[in-house]
């Protein structure tokens, strides 16, 4: 077994070099709803990748962008394969943003950059370990296969054909998937599933152009039609009251409620975080973790229709609407029946003009906890960091589990990583802070050692 | 009495002139919201009312554009005044304009540009018939006072300081208002009162900043507390539900009632021309006219939260949301009375968090249709105009009359003028028809002569 001080000599002593990776992966602008800096991505992937003994190659379907493949032959049957995505969030709004998005800076020991907690942080982290390890414990008992997406942050639309097309090369015993969190007081967070998401778009058009306003009293109006299709779908108390909506939802076992019970979440600095007043619906305690884990969310991501500038006056009937709606799902609920539920309840609420787009469906996933890589993560979190780690059976966002764990049947466990609730994922300031990401350099060379050994 | 006929030949006969001094005004970009070519199109006012012998002055308050004032003496004690407006709406969505804004183009027998039918075509026309007037007619047998705003487009907020700070200057007998119409068929329409206008602008913010959606679970949401907010002030059925917004209408007396009812209005031509498959509320007939004047509405000029590309995802709770509203009252509600009712009702309904901003409060107006002015109009429109001439007690749309006709005691008339409901007001590819300018031109020459004879 490898001295865990030794790991953290090794990663002090180097950390430049770690820090340096990681500045030139969030460099390149690799914004997937955009389509920007994608070769550039994958070929500085393919290098560093190529860099440790891997055989990188490059899958695709129609229309997809390439996911890569990097195979790193060792000793033994076992294989693990280690998920990440090279794809970020777009900018906007930019003017937010204290230092330019794609040229990562240092400021009060973060690194402020789009991508730098979600996910390029864990990746290049995974990437560097396994440099560590290397050096500090040699060839590899277990062959890996680095299998990185380009689309998870518009949500792996092609993602689930990939894993169904590359079944036999991707076939694999167990799954590090994209990396957990550490909470606002720095305790390690992992995470055995995830929320499904289904992302739509919908459009109201009442008129073939926007008119003046005066003539609302008797002309149609797209906003108020779309505004009410939208409200219909929740109750005040934020209840979604789609018919049928919850019928797929399993009760979660005793196990995973004690389990989500345990989960220290401080409230107030999460709140503060925020600059909230309050939780949705005044939750506190064990009611507010249960519900956030267990609960299914409807969400609007985005609303628009007519005039925007603020503090002047336009005095228009506009023609359309848009709105586009996120909906977190738990496990059972199936993406695509509920897309299916919505339009229905639209339909029967007055609501039928209105054109549904599905953009992404992806439904939830939970894997067992007590599987090799699952124990190594787990036994090696509690010796490494100072804090206590909370296992999550599912976490609250989403991510394309379902393919692999469901799909390809390989079991996932998503061990500590990069972010925190503060690092603005999604939003401008993405940050990391530098010790979270050089602690999880090290940490991953301790768990690929103990499932090594395991 | 001046022979119509001399009229027609004349400016047939110099249609060029007027069409030329229309395109002038419109290449100037006096966008009120924007506080573009204000100088520039007051300055070339200035300088054609003078052509026609007026004293211009310039009247303004604290933080007003200025407003014009242009005398042109005549014998008699009697003193018409001409309103109308220099300013014009913003052009966005520019995109959607076939050819520029303000490069006006004449296409289809139709004179596309910004302001061409609201309100520059008028307020030309009416310039170009004045020197017809002195042509053809004579020295003027009364006074007439150009009173030219310039922020009619953006609220009128500071014209009712402006007529009461300049009440004696503006002091006068009758008052010529922005033009009426021609409906799709051509029938002119002439109008004696308007709808109020309350523009209100209502924020929401609950967190300091954007997040990932998957925090929706816990994170309250503005996007949903605003949607929620302006869906609590109609019900199902359109009607408004704010309490006490209904107080101050007043019943229309029968008289009113028959005029309305007399009103042609070509259904399927409207629905065809707004590209709309029904009426508000599926009415028709008498019950859709009546429900065109005599109802207040609450429009969503504007709503707008979070992500909004089309087709494209963005997993992302918005820290805040912005609706704009606009209100149109009837005789005698009071716009700033109704301001206070909504900020009671959003209280009352959970929303005191939002954010009211009223951006505009114009009062609704009536005046007699028996004037000097009145009857000139309707006699001499039943003459000039090949169809019968609708009479509006009141329009649907919205004109600051208020501080005249209430406030200054100036009954008003709106006499026919170049806009169709097709022009695209405050639309991309505004415009007027030129016959409908041309006609307009020789009318006003029509009513000034019968005025000055009554």
């Amino acid at each position: 077994m490898t001295d865990y001080d030794e790991i953290r000599k090794h990663v002090e002593a180097n950390s430049q070099t770690y820090l340096n990776s990681l500045k030139e992966a969030c460099s390149i602008p690799s914004v997937s709803t955009e389509g920007t800096g994608f070769k550039e991505m994958a070929d500085w992937l393919e290098q560093r990748l190529g860099g440790l003994g891997a055989t990188v190659s490059r899958l695709s379907v129609d229309g997809s962008p390439e996911a890569l493949l990097g195979v790193i032959p060792g000793s033994g049957d076992r294989t693990l394969m280690i998920y990440d995505h090279y794809d970020v969030q777009p900018v906007d709004p930019i003017d937010l943003w204290e230092s330019p998005p794609f040229e990562p800076t240092e400021r009060d020991g973060r690194m402020f950059a789009r991508g730098a907690a979600d996910n390029k942080g864990d990746l290049v982290a995974r990437i560097s370990a396994l440099g560590i390890y290397k050096e500090l414990v040699g060839d590899l008992p277990f062959t890996i296969k680095f299998f990185i997406e380009g689309e998870e942050e518009s949500g792996s639309v092609h993602f689930e054909k990939i894993c169904q097309k590359y079944a036999s090369e991707l076939a694999s015993d167990d799954c590090v998937w994209e990396g957990g969190w550490f909470d606002l007081d720095g305790a390690p967070q992992m995470y055995f599933g995830c929320k499904g998401l289904l992302y739509i778009e919908l459009n109201a058009r009442k008129l073939s152009g926007d008119q003046h306003s005066s003539i609302a009293v008797y002309a149609p109006s797209a906003a108020w039609q779309l505004l009410r299709a939208v409200a219909s779908i929740k109750d005040s108390d934020d209840s979604i009251i789609i018919e049928g909506f919850h019928d797929g939802v399993s009760e979660p076992t005793p196990e995973e409620v004690a389990l989500v019970d345990k989960i220290p979440f401080n409230e107030s600095a999460t709140l503060e975080s925020l600059g909230a007043e309050s939780f949705l619906g005044g939750l506190t305690g064990t009611e507010l973790k249960r519900n956030m884990i267990f609960t299914p969310t409807a969400n609007i991501a985005g609303f628009h229709s007519g005039y925007g500038v603020p503090g002047a006056s336009k005095t228009v009937l506009p023609a359309e609407a848009m709105a586009k709606l996120d909906f977190r799902l738990v496990p059972d609920q199936d993406a695509e029946d509920i897309a299916k539920k919505l339009m229905s309840h639209l339909e029967r609420n007055g609501f039928g003009d209105v054109e549904v787009r599905v953009l992404s469906a992806q439904n939830p996933s939970r894997s067992p906890i007590d599987t090799k890589l699952g124990l190594a993560a787990r036994n090696s979190a509690q010796k490494w960091f100072p804090k206590e780690t909370a296992v999550f059976p599912q976490m609250w966002a989403t991510g394309p589990m379902y393919p692999i764990a469901q799909g390809l049947g390989i079991p996932i466990c998503s061990p500590p990583g990069v972010g925190r609730p503060d690092s603005n994922l999604h939003a401008p300031n993405e940050h990391c802070r530098i010790p979270d990401y050089l602690s999880i350099v090290g940490y991953t060379v301790a768990y690929l050692e103990e499932y090594g050994r395991a």
